[in-house]
């Protein structure tokens, strides 16, 4: 079934030890779009500038989303400038962000994307997430990502929002941030309690644990022994997630696992190269090719 | 097959967010030895002074150790404060050390210890390690632990030690002091053409990687969701890893995948409780019901 993804696409200034790139498309429904598309078809709902590079537009275009809802606003696209240390490849240096046509963007969607079945609000303003929310006539699956600036400077539009959906994903920092609690099984238990019933948190190269009333589990993230960039790793991890979510057409403990092996997946080919150029090029044959050493990884035999 | 081990046996006075313990039994030897009993018959080498509370020496004896070569030295037994504060239970700080007995110890072991095939080096000066080692006619299993204080001060003679062990066990820090690698693979890869060909790089809370030439692979760790004294986990986890493969008498890697399964499973009980008190009243049955649970927890279906 059709999902659709709101978040931000943006030109992506970043550095990292393997290099720097200027003018990379990027932005979380950006590298959600880019994962996802590869279980399941694709609504792209976001906003760009009048400098957006009809290069990028083409891409998005070719790689088979729906951007009916992508709307090009009078101003400039979103851009964010961010460096990676050696030593700490977890940690995004926010050097400079340049909103744009982002500071007043209200999502707009066309009827026949009001009827979609499942919905990912990517990291973006939660005002604007509950704007696109309140859009949707039925949506059966909804997913959230946040961010720390948001928790910080937006806490409780955040929680208000919380209470709508079914299904929030966090890395551990933001976790920790905002249910005060160190142990992440404890966060984990905390946000359950705030609105969604299904809590992923995601630990970066320490792979990612799930948390519902009824069930925790949690895998190891694939070897990478080279990260070139993670710059949207989390957000092609939701894409993963919810891609499979929506193909399965169900959400129970079986597609809930293997979803998250196929998010760990793409996460792991996100961060060996800059921007989106691995996921870009993926097929299904590589996806799968991975997951089955990922499995033999961490196999009890 | 018997298991000898040369650590520390210690008082240990700990301060957590659960509370505040004195004259707990601890120290490396001792932590490691109370998780290995469950598997295999455990030789203890280390001292500890005259002042050693005789309730501390029969609960040893209670647990079937061979405390033939826990030699009672002049002066006092070593001591080790320590606090983990709420928030980040990973990281223990040191208060105070008080070395007593151990700034003159030099190991010395029966004859019939001479032959034994497994021995682990637990934590203590890496000199006292390879004299211990020294005093062995063929060990066919040589496990090896350290700490960044003898990384910091040792150098030398730690590298001369790891180039005569199978097996090394350091937490992630350690990994990363010892090569100067951030990521963890590109460290036990460094690591293992130090000497040990086989790697284990414990993650706490995040589980475990293992590393050689030929396979490499994790596991999360088991979900405890209160930390109560995170002291010897480290050691425990040693003690499950060698314990096993002392009983399995083989190492290859379907007994190295369930032997850091067992590991992983006994780090748990430690943590659950001050000091050695929970796996000192572990059964078999315990752990083989946590093993299982552990199994679950990352099953992928």
């Amino acid at each position: 079934m059709s999902l659709i993804v709101l978040g931000t696409v943006a030109l992506d200034h970043v550095t990292t030890p393997s290099g720097a790139k200027k003018d990379m498309l990027g932005g979380s429904a950006a590298h959600f779009s880019m994962s996802a598309r590869l279980f399941t078809p694709v609504h792209l709902v976001a906003v760009v500038g009048g400098d957006f590079p009809e290069k990028h537009l083409s891409f998005l275009k070719r790689k088979g989303l729906d951007l009916t809802s992508l709307k090009i606003g009078t101003g400039k696209t979103f851009r964010w400038t961010g460096e990676y240390k050696k030593g700490d490849l977890n940690t995004a240096l926010t050097l400079a962000t340049e909103l744009g046509v982002l500071e007043s963007y209200v999502p707009e969607i066309a009827d026949h994307q009001k009827e979609l079945p499942n919905v990912f609000l990517a990291n973006i303003d939660p005002d604007v997430q509950m704007k696109l929310l309140s859009a949707l006539k039925k949506p059966e699956l909804i997913g959230l990502d946040s961010m720390n600036l948001w928790i910080n400077i937006k806490l409780p539009s955040l929680k208000r929002l919380m209470k709508k959906v079914h299904l929030f994903v966090a890395n551990d920092g933001e976790a920790r941030a905002l249910t005060g609690e160190s142990n992440l099984i404890q966060a984990a238990r905390k946000l359950s309690t705030m609105g969604p019933k299904m809590i992923v948190i995601k630990k970066g190269e320490h792979g990612v644990l799930f948390y519902s009333k009824n069930t925790m589990f949690s895998f190891p993230a694939y070897p990478v022994d080279k990260v070139v960039d993670p710059t949207g790793a989390g957000d092609t991890f939701a894409g993963g997630l919810m891609g499979y979510l929506s193909k399965a057409k169900k959400v129970n403990e079986t597609t809930l696992r293997k979803a998250l092996l196929y998010a760990t997946t793409l996460a792991s080919f996100n961060v060996e190269g800059f921007g989106m150029t691995k996921t870009a090029t993926l097929t299904t044959r590589d996806v799968e090719g991975r997951l089955k050493t990922l499995v033999k990884f961490f196999s009890i035999t």
